[in-house]
């Protein structure tokens, strides 16, 4: 079957080999240019923490070896108070299960490299999709306008600004919506430091300030990615060199000192946006072309779990499997697919949570109690009780499965609580 | 000032009209072609029920005289039960105050001509808006491509699929939700009968069925415009005349016996959408151009509550408002407009309610005993006890005014209930 998807981004490329090794005919369209020629787009990206999920889905096409090679393990968050002060805080129970910093342009180089060598697979760059009509995609080129030719199944893996999902938001019955926070992002950095890693590269680290956080993932190359995460008109406040330096003096000290080129950084990067965007549903037969959606173009997600890579990895696993269970059929496959919705929903949901908890909790003390209470049963009960952060990241039990296990887990821990209570309170009676 | 107000529906009409008022110079934009020459779209609209909101916008011009001088006033709701029996239900306490029935086209129609009337006003129709850019606006014309001078205020009233929105909705920051209804809607047709209604002309005519429903407004020629609403599959099974006349004689007796026509009208009239939109904010300075929005370009909203217009109509009174307020600094009366928010999420959510009330509850005996309460509570407390409905349809209380006020209502009836009950017990213990 030939099947057109638009986006050679992370997921596209994934997609593409999934679909490769069906049997499938893949014809993979990307808007820019080759990033292993042109070079990666910098100063906008937030590192990725490619987990478990990610993992299996690189996994089950025996990518997982080459293209984790360079990744570097944090097993755990480290906490930069105000004061200097550090505390580290382990993910799992056994303090040895990790999430896993790296590029994103280094994974999709990778990728890259991946899908191209799946027969069946040509990779366009320089096209710009720019219109879905009567089973023909039309394409702006450096070379000016291209059409395809009549084309049965189009899955636009093409990110947040889905130029796919504008075509199916343009369709009666198909719900959307984008809903932006009042905060952006700014990518700084962090050199080596005397040829060394300026902060312990086995973790990832967060200063969380309440109103703004920033966190560093390191790099293979001993520095660290930093993201700076703030209201936009806070941003905006900061209009010179000065005020940058003072801001940062005042409340991340730490980073501060090893961040020589903070000004600079802050002055060339631009802000960039936060959106949790929503479609429903994914897929629609419009005249001869059945088109459908996955990754950031399905259901785009803040970064605060670091599952948006993760999650949309694992969309491809779960449309091989749709394709396993309809026979390669494309319509009823992607049709099959929606019921991935009720995951997508609750990881949208705990990434929104999720930034409250890492700007503003993670540095307190009850926090840091539920956090050693909670590992503390995942040790007594192994396999009983897990926290939501390992079921999310550590294993692939769906997300809307993990919700359900972490309401039965909660009632479980509530009712014992009320049984010790109750044999406490027997105990008191018979001892009078 | 000059102004630019793209879609010359009833909102853009109006509007023109207000700010050719303040003495601004206004082009409007259309779509369409004149429909004073070219005859109105057929087969797919909605009558409308003016009301209070509407009317107050249309008597601040001087128009409501003139532009309501066909319009049949509808006093109550008449529920047609599928035996045949008939109920009146008014929609005032006491009786008199009506909502009005009038065509879209023929509204239409008589505010174009109102504002070209206006001095300042120009209208070119057949302008699809296909860009904005740098402050210049491109179109579609029947003649080719058009491009506009350097635009610095273009205020959308291009309706629920708004090309200026469409604008807006790519900027960053922008929330923007569209969110359908699985039902559809049909228009329908009752001719005159010997020459005279078929139904009692003052009233809106309401078949409540459950899962669907149907209602009938009047028109001066003495036929009513019929509107179905249904799941969108239960109007694709009907798919042969007999199948539509079996299923009107069994569900709506006395209507299908008025329409002799009913069979070709369900073959050849499409099935409309049902879809609520939200936006925020409403406005943003691009570049050289201040963009707003206005009606269903803003907020559409679905037609249970009959007061999509009116409410379109009201966001003109309230942009004077706020033009009066800044001193006709659009930027800032567009910013201060942003305030409308508040009661266009109410008039939204109370729709979508509506439509519940509308198809299930007007039929059921508590609904109606529930009026009859709240009707003689009105009579008894004029002026400190009105409903909902007579809020909203009757008077120009902003919309969540409306909501507190019913709020505190309850929450005085629910104490006088209370105090009635310590009263009685009181006394009965005295009795004792």
């Amino acid at each position: 079957m030939e099947v057109t998807v638009v986006g050679a981004g992370l997921v596209g490329c994934l997609l593409a080999c999934y679909l490769a090794r069906r049997g499938h005919e893949v014809t993979l369209y990307e808007r820019r240019a080759d990033p292993r020629e042109a070079g990666a787009e910098r100063g906008r990206s937030i590192n990725l923490a490619i987990s478990e999920r990610g993992i299996d889905a690189l996994r089950r096409l025996g990518l997982d070896g080459e293209v984790l090679a360079e990744a570097l393990p944090m097993p755990g968050r480290m906490m930069h108070a105000i004061d200097g002060t550090l505390s580290f805080q382990p993910y799992s129970a056994d303090g040895r299960r990790a999430i896993n910093s790296i590029s994103r342009g280094e994974l999709n180089r990778k990728l890259l490299d991946a899908a191209e060598a799946m027969p069946g697979v040509r990779v366009h760059f320089g096209h710009r999709l720019t219109g879905i009509d009567d089973g023909v995609l039309t394409f702006d080129t450096p070379q000016g306008p291209v059409t395809s030719g009549k084309t049965p199944v189009v899955i636009g893996a093409d990110g947040a600004y889905s130029a796919v999902r504008a075509k199916l938001q343009t369709q009666p019955g198909v719900d959307f919506s984008q809903s932006y926070l009042d905060y952006g992002y700014k990518e700084l950095s962090v050199p080596a430091r005397y040829g060394d890693f300026a902060f312990d590269p086995g973790a990832l680290h967060i200063w969380p300030r309440g109103r703004s956080m920033m966190i560093a993932l390191p790099n293979p190359d001993r520095t660290f990615t930093c993201t700076l995460f703030w209201p936009h008109e806070a941003f905006d406040a900061l209009d010179t060199p000065e005020k940058v330096r003072r801001h940062f003096a005042e409340h991340y000290p730490d980073a501060a000192e090893a961040m020589p080129g903070l000004a600079d950084d802050y002055a060339a990067n631009p802000v960039g946006n936060l959106v949790t965007m929503r479609c429903s549903p994914w897929h629609r037969t419009i005249g001869p072309t059945t088109i459908g959606l996955v990754g950031d173009a399905a259901h785009a997600i803040v970064p605060f779990y670091g599952q948006g890579a993760n999650c949309g990895f694992e969309d491809c696993v779960e449309l091989d499997r749709c394709l396993d269970e309809t026979g390669d059929d494309f319509p009823a496959a992607l049709a099959l697919f929606e019921r991935r919705t009720a995951d997508t929903e609750v990881i949208a949901r705990l990434a929104l949570d999720n930034f409250v908890e890492m700007r503003d909790k993670v540095g307190s003390r009850t926090f840091l109690a539920g956090k050693r209470v909670e590992h503390a049963l995942e040790r007594v009960l192994p396999g009983r009780y897990a926290s939501r952060y390992e079921l999310v990241s550590f294993s692939t039990t769906p997300y809307s499965e993990v919700e359900r296990r972490i309401a039965r887990q909660r009632r479980w821990v509530a009712g014992a609580g009320l049984g010790v209570a109750a044999l406490v309170a027997l105990a008191l009676r018979r001892g009078k």
